[in-house]
Order: C-alpha cells, then sequence, then structure tokens
C-alpha cells in the first residue's frame, strides 16, 4: 500500500514537470535539441504521466470507433501522436505520456523522434529517397552500396557476405526459404541444366519444377503470417485458424526449467529430447518422399512465450543440418539489432560455423536476409519483386547504427538487461506464485504471470499507470524496450510492476 | 534513316538545353518550382538526352559490380540519381536522361520529385510519421482515420467501404486470400463457435482448423512472389522454379485476337470456353475435397502479356462466383490508380455488384485491399502483423490523389492512352510482322514484338535512345507511363520507336 501511495503522490509533481515539458517541446524544435553529452536523453520526459483515468483514454476510443467504420479495430490500444512522443515515451492522444516497453512490437531501435534520424531526414538527398521510391533490383540508386556497406553490412553476421532487402519480415523469411530451396535443388541438380519438364511443370505449381519439398519449424515458433512464413507458425489460433497449410514437420522446441542453473541436467534431457525429435522428423519426411531442405529458429521464441534454449542446443541443431545436408535459417526479426548484447543474438550461441540465412526486420527498420555464398541465386530476378525493400528504410538504419556504436548502446543492452533481470529475480521472490521464470539476454527479457487473467488485468493496470508493455506465451510478459533504456527506466518500471503486483496479490 | 538521322541530329541542341537545365536544378530547389498552370511540367526537361556509347554507362556499370559482392545484379539495368530526375524523366548515374515509360515497374504515379510530394514531405509533422514507424494495427497514428478517408477510401472502388493497409502487392493478395478463407468458413460453420479440434488442429497445420481449401487462379497471372499469391502466379520459370507450391485449380484466361473488333465472334468462343473451363474446374476441386473459396484474377494481365477480356467475360466469372459460392479477388496492384482511364480498371466491366477484394500497391504508394463487408474479421489480431503498411506512404498518396483530381489525370490518361494506340497501330501498319496486337485501356499500352529476341534489341536500341522500356508475356513490350504522360512525350517514344523499328525490320 505504502507503494500505491508513493507513486500515486508523485503524480502531482510529475503532472507540472510533464506540462511544462509540453510547452517547451512545442517551442523547441526537435531537430535542434541541446547538443550534449547525451542529447536524446536530454528531450526525454521525466517520467510517465497519466491525464485520464483510463488508457484508451475518451479521444482514443473516439478514433477506434471512427476507424472501426472501414476496418476491424480489436487490436487497437490507443492512438499515439507520434510528433510528441520523444525517446522512451510515447504520448498518446489523450496526452498521456507513457514509458514504452513494447516499442511499435519491438520495432523501435531508438525510440521516439530520436534527434539523429530527424536530422538525416531532413536532408533533401535522402527526402528524396522517400519520396521516388525505387524499384530496388532493377534501378537501384546512386548511393545504393554505399548505405548496404554503411548500414546492413556494417553489422553483418559473422561469416555471411551476402544480403538482401525486403519490406516485412514475413517477406524475409519467405525469400530466406526461396533462397535455400533453389539451393538445396541445384545440389541435387549438380551440373545439369534445367530439364524443360522442370521449366514446363513449374508455371503450373506441379513437379518436379516445383518439387515436394518441406521446411521444418518448431511449436510455438513465429514466423509470419504469409502462406509460407505462417507455415512456420505455430502461435494462437487466431493467427492460424482457417488458412490451408503445407504439412510440413513440426519439432517442438525445448521447455526448460527456471533458473537454468539449477536445472541444468533437466533441461539437458529436455533440450536432447527435442534434438532427437528434429532428427526424427527429418526422417520422416524424407520416407515420405518430401524432403526436408531447411528449417527456420527463432534464437529466442518470441511471440510463443520468450522460450530460450542453450547454446549446446543450437549448436546440435547445426550439427544435424550438416549431417543431413539441411539448411539452417535463423528468424532475428525480433531478436536482432543488438537488444540481446550482440548485434544478432544466435552470435552468443558460439556455432562452429554461420548459419545458412539470417532474417531480419522490424528494429532493423527494413526486412531482409543475410545469406551463404552458397545460398546466391545464380539468375536475375529469382529473388526479385517490385520493390524489394525501401532504401529510405536504410538511411534511417545506418544513423541507428553509427547511434548504437558511438554511445555503446550494445553494452548498455547487456548492462540494463542485467539490471532488469535481477530486479523481476527480485520481484519473483517478493512475489512468489504470481511471477515466475524470469528470464532474459540483454533486454530481452520476459517473465510469466500467474495466468492469463491475471496477466490481462496487470497489462491494464501497468498501463493505466503509465507502462506501455507487451505479452507473448501463454502468460508471459515480453519487454522490449529501445536500446536506449537506461537504469532509470528499469527503476521507473520495476516500481510500477511492485506495485501492481501488490494489488494483484 | 532519314529518321534515324533526324534524331541523331537532335541531340547537340538537346544536350546543350539539358546542361543548362542541369545547372538551372542544382540551382533552383526543387521545392519551390515557379507555380504556373502546370508547375510539375515546368521542371521536366525538354527531351531525352544519351551522353554514354550505352545504357548502363560505365559508372552504373561500376556501380553494379561493386554491389555484385553482395548480391545477384542481374536484373539491374542500371543505377539512377533520384535526386536529379523529375517528371517523366529519370536520370542515371552516367548523367543519361531518359524519358520512362516504366516507371519503377509501374510504381511511380507522378513521376519523380512531383514538387506536391517533396512539399508535403518537408512538414514537421509528416517527417515525424517516417520516422516512428508505427504498428499500424495497434498504435494507429492522430491523424489516421483522416488520412485514410483523404486517400484510399476517397478513391474506393463503388461499392466497397472497408479496407485494410499492407507493405506490398504479396502481402495484399495473401492477406485478401486469408479474409476470403475465413469468410468461406464462416459460412460453413453457421452460428456454431469454433470447435477446440479446429482450435488446436490449425496450430500445427492440419485440417479441421486449416482446412483444405483451394484457390482459383488463371494461365499467365501474376499475383506475387510470396508463397500463397505465388501459388496464383503462373509466370516465367525463374519466377517459380524450385519452389513448392500448393496444387490448385488454374484455368486458362482468354487468348483473344486483335483489332478485337475484327474478331468478336472468335473471341466471344474464347472466352466462353474459359469460362467453361472455370466451372469445370470449380467442380474438379470440389469434388477432390478441395473446395475453392474464391478467385483471383488481373483487370488486365501484366506480366503475363497485357491479355485483355471483355466487360462480359468478367461479368461471366461474377455470374460463376455468385452460383458457386466463390469470393472474386480483383487484383489491380498494377491496373489500379487512375491509368485506365477510371481509378479502377474493374470498373469497366460494368460488374453486376462490387467484387469481395480489390488489391492494390505500386502506384498507390501502399499495398492494402479493399474489401466487402462480409469479409470483415469477426475478431482483432486475425489479419495483422507489426507494420501493416506504412502510414507515410499514405501522406504521399493523399497528395497524389489530389492531383489526379485537381489536375484532371484520369482524363488525361484516357486520352493520351487512346493517342498512344492510334500511333502504335499506325506503327503496326507501317511494320507488318514486326509489330502486333496493339492493345490498350487507358495508358495501360501494348504491343508484340516479333519475337524475344528482336524484342530485346528493341529494348536495348531504345534505351540507348533515351526511352525506358518494359516487358511483358513472351514478346511483348509494357508501356507503364505516368500519370503525367502527355501527347508531347507520346510523340518522342513513337517517334524514336519508329526510328528503331526502321532499324530492325
Amino acid at each position: 500500500m505504502a507503494q500505491v501511495f508513493l507513486s500515486r503522490s508523485r503524480k502531482p509533481a510529475n503532472l507540472i514537470w510533464y506540462q511544462a515539458w509540453l510547452r517547451w517541446q512545442s517551442t523547441s524544435p526537435l531537430a535542434q535539441p541541446v547538443h550534449d553529452v547525451s542529447p536524446a536523453d536530454r528531450l526525454e520526459p521525466r517520467a510517465p504521466v497519466v491525464v485520464t483515468p483510463e488508457i484508451p483514454g475518451p479521444r482514443s476510443k473516439e478514433l477506434a470507433s471512427r476507424l472501426g467504420q472501414y476496418q476491424n479495430t480489436d487490436a487497437v490500444h490507443f492512438f499515439v501522436d507520434y510528433e510528441r512522443s520523444q525517446g522512451n515515451y510515447v504520448v498518446d492522444v489523450d496526452g498521456n505520456c507513457l514509458l514504452d516497453i513494447f516499442t511499435q512490437i519491438a520495432s523501435l531501435p531508438l525510440g521516439y523522434n530520436h534527434p539523429r534520424l530527424v536530422k538525416a531526414m531532413q536532408k533533401p538527398e535522402n527526402l528524396a529517397t522517400v519520396i521516388n521510391r525505387p524499384a530496388l533490383g532493377s534501378y537501384p540508386p546512386v548511393d545504393y552500396v554505399e548505405r548496404l556497406q554503411n548500414s546492413l553490412l556494417s553489422v553483418a553476421p559473422p561469416g555471411l557476405h551476402q544480403v538482401q532487402t525486403m519490406g516485412c519480415g514475413s517477406c524475409s523469411v519467405e525469400n530466406g526459404m526461396k533462397a535455400i530451396n533453389m539451393a538445396y535443388q541445384r545440389r541435387i541438380r549438380g551440373p545439369r541444366p534445367y530439364s524443360d519438364e522442370e521449366l514446363q511443370s513449374c508455371i503450373v505449381n506441379r513437379s518436379p519444377g516445383s518439387p515436394k519439398l518441406s521446411f521444418l519449424s518448431f511449436a510455438n515458433g513465429f514466423h509470419g503470417r504469409t502462406m509460407g512464413s505462417l507455415a512456420l507458425t505455430h502461435a494462437k489460433w487466431y493467427v492460424k485458424l482457417d488458412f490451408p497449410a503445407p504439412d510440413w514437420p513440426i519439432a517442438e522446441f525445448p521447455q526448460l526449467r527456471y533458473p537454468l542453473e539449477e536445472f541444468t541436467q533437466e533441461n539437458q534431457q529436455e533440450e536432447q529430447r527435442c534434438l532427437e525429435q528434429v532428427r526424427d522428423r527429418i526422417e520422416q519426411w524424407a520416407k515420405r518422399g518430401e524432403p526436408v531442405s531447411g528449417m527456420c529458429i527463432e534464437p529466442i521464441q518470441g511471440d510463443g512465450g520468450d522460450n530460450h534454449a542453450s547454446p549446446a542446443f543450437f549448436q546440435g541443431l547445426q550439427d544435424i543440418c550438416d549431417e543431413t545436408g539441411l539448411y539452417m535459417m535463423f528468424d532475428e526479426v525480433q531478436t536482432g539489432g543488438g537488444v540481446s548484447g550482440k548485434y544478432w543474438a544466435h552470435e552468443h550461441f558460439n556455432l562452429r560455423h554461420a548459419p545458412h540465412v539470417v532474417a531480419f526486420s522490424k528494429r532493423m527498420l527494413s526486412g531482409g536476409f543475410y545469406f551463404a555464398d552458397e545460398l546466391r541465386p545464380t539468375e536475375g530476378y529469382r529473388i526479385f519483386n517490385t520493390w524489394t525493400g525501401d532504401p529510405s528504410r536504410l538511411v534511417l538504419l545506418e544513423q541507428v547504427i553509427k547511434e548504437v556504436k558511438e554511445e555503446g548502446l550494445m553494452a548498455n543492452a547487456t548492462l540494463v538487461g542485467r539490471y532488469m533481470l535481477d530486479g523481476l529475480r527480485m520481484l519473483q521472490c517478493e512475489f512468489p506464485g504470481l511471477v515466475r521464470n524470469a528470464r532474459g539476454l540483454g533486454t530481452l527479457c520476459a517473465v510469466d504471470i500467474r495466468d492469463a487473467n491475471t496477466r490481462a488485468d496487470l497489462l491494464r493496470k501497468m498501463r493505466n499507470r503509465g507502462v506501455n508493455l507487451g505479452m507473448c506465451g501463454v502468460s508471459g510478459i515480453r519487454l522490449r524496450p529501445s536500446l536506449l533504456f537506461k537504469r532509470r527506466h528499469v527503476d521507473i518500471f520495476l516500481d510500477r510492476l511492485r506495485t501492481t503486483l501488490a494489488e494483484l496479490k
């Protein structure tokens, strides 16, 4: 109760500060921040402020009902004033200012309106990139090679030197799969040219041109929502129901017990069990005449529940791939971009060699995938579509990467993540039964709440206290802060979480 | 030969003008054009100018070889200086200035650097939309409803009031299909709630949750390259080979004889034959236990060869859909946006009622689809992904639509298209055997060239004469100018085409 009181008592002071900040913000253009130690920090509000009795407030509700004329809006949380949002704080249309630990489903690397990005987009040459979106595969812009080098290639996963941009995460996974299927068929075909039968049958979706290949995925995985990527996705019913899907092999993802250090042996056995299942599935589908060309896996399963596995498990998967000739794709759409403490989460696994494909999107701002030389298409137009990405996103990504490097934001993610995880573990001790399985890598942290209903309550209460969170799995809370998230933000989050948990106990 | 001489003799004068234009352009910011009758026109170069012996020139080649370190570049035509390109003219990195009649694979409605778009993007509130890309389905921006109303909804196809944005054309078709499959299953299920079996089986790609539904498409159709949209695509081998695909029904698209008015009866019979095939396929797949939930068709097949069919054919298809309970999706990714003389090409067909889905992308700048009320999802997160489009594209689209309305650009497309088609018919008479089947609706014009090799020669020669063209089908040339294309541009195009054809005769 003391916590509630404290948290409430802070409000008036914050409110006064916040109103001053709003006034200041409207007179001080974002593009000319005080350039100091960390200019981005200086622009941010000091704490969350909630000015309506609940969120969504009346204006959000009114806008949602207007939007409801044109589409289903059940997934709308609240409407945002993007111009006013700043750093780790999202400002909604009712004037509420929330600490955002979900950052547009993990897709804003530097929070809102980072001065560096604002500045980059004001340059005329960059504006031209926004206005004249090219068909990138046929008419790339003059600075495209340089852009790629300064952005995506400068943070390529070790061992991978090829890259292809795409529009979104689903398309990235789909095209990663296509690159794998081409390489797989090339290996089988050997040096012989394409047969007429292949060239003709593929046009009408028939083998041998459209071969009966399958692709292995994992229970609780999430890889996208177009037909191919959805076939690899095993998430909530509303993602899957009513959509036809190919019958491809699915293996279980290890369900580890936490804290990991206490259940070493059990977890090892669990991972071994899953690895055997993978072998088994590959054999089964080969016998069926639908050989598995590759597998797709998240380094940490996100939507499916922030499920971790050990480096040994991933090494084991790579061994199986090498033995059976499968290609391995990491889906780093949610885990990439530095938040794990390394640029790519799979770098934590000490693999013997690079995976064949690493798909990305979200906080990389552009979709796409890195791929092994072996997977490079041998003809033009094989991996292609009208836009194949958007170079204006690389303009922004270049600035993000500069900021990450200059401000040491990966080290920050490691330290802040550890601090946040420690805090979550404390709460787990304080509220046994209510909070479980605190886990994390960098700031990719999560806890499980007693049950789905309690979680829903908690998310609502936290939002009304000015903290925006995401969920995952059956009853998990998924923390996806920006790379600018600092200890002071963790303190605010933990303080309000503690207050809320005390109410729910 | 006279033509060649004429065309050559023009070069020096153009070159002098062009160099002056380049100087003027670099001192006169694009954002402050002379606001006159048509400001966009005033900014444009007067004619194509080619300054290198061939295109791609040395700088394009060098950049392509550098890009070649990181990806296959066989589809790269040349590198573009987007800042310098203007209106209907694309300027490449070697300083060549080409009349662009392919406009980034038909995706630039107002050509390059239209002053209206430049101006819109300079506004700080619009910049914020570019920088803070939202998870649109959950956290829409404050002005989203208004943006939708002023852009997509203001040009909605008659009878359709629901709209969902998406990232690209493939995703639009995929999600249109999903909306159809949901509605189809809802109709079968009736008022009963989802069964546990459905909810559980869908997670692992099994029926009844993932039902064995099929989707009908047409030979030579092109609908995208992700697994679901690719299953509907029946294009060149390099689009299809090596990728597994579901065995869904494919019907023939009518192959009409031109000029249409001379072959009325033959063409009627051909369309009747195709309609019967459609009926037949629907029955066949129903018998197999994989009922057809819907069909997807382009109003004019683009990539597949600019194939037209009569309004009667499309009316016949709608009749079949109504009788058999199929949902009908028009893929207007290439035909939408006003170039047909109406905003949507299917509006030319006098259908009895609106189609169920109209998918768009390309010159609409944003992907997405309009859909019938009946197709509206009944739960949130059913049609969803992280970004579900990009509101900054709607900022631009709003300006495009304003320009289309204020400058009468649809009427322009009708008139200019007719003028261009007349010119192509003249050339067809002048070069019988070499040019065939001139056809068009608005500026969506095409001709067939003697054979694929001659076409390749022609495209290369035309590019070296300063005209950038696209191809379609086996030997077709696809004309996809911007909405700003005028008679004077047609004259330049036809003049150079005549010269080139004379060389190839």
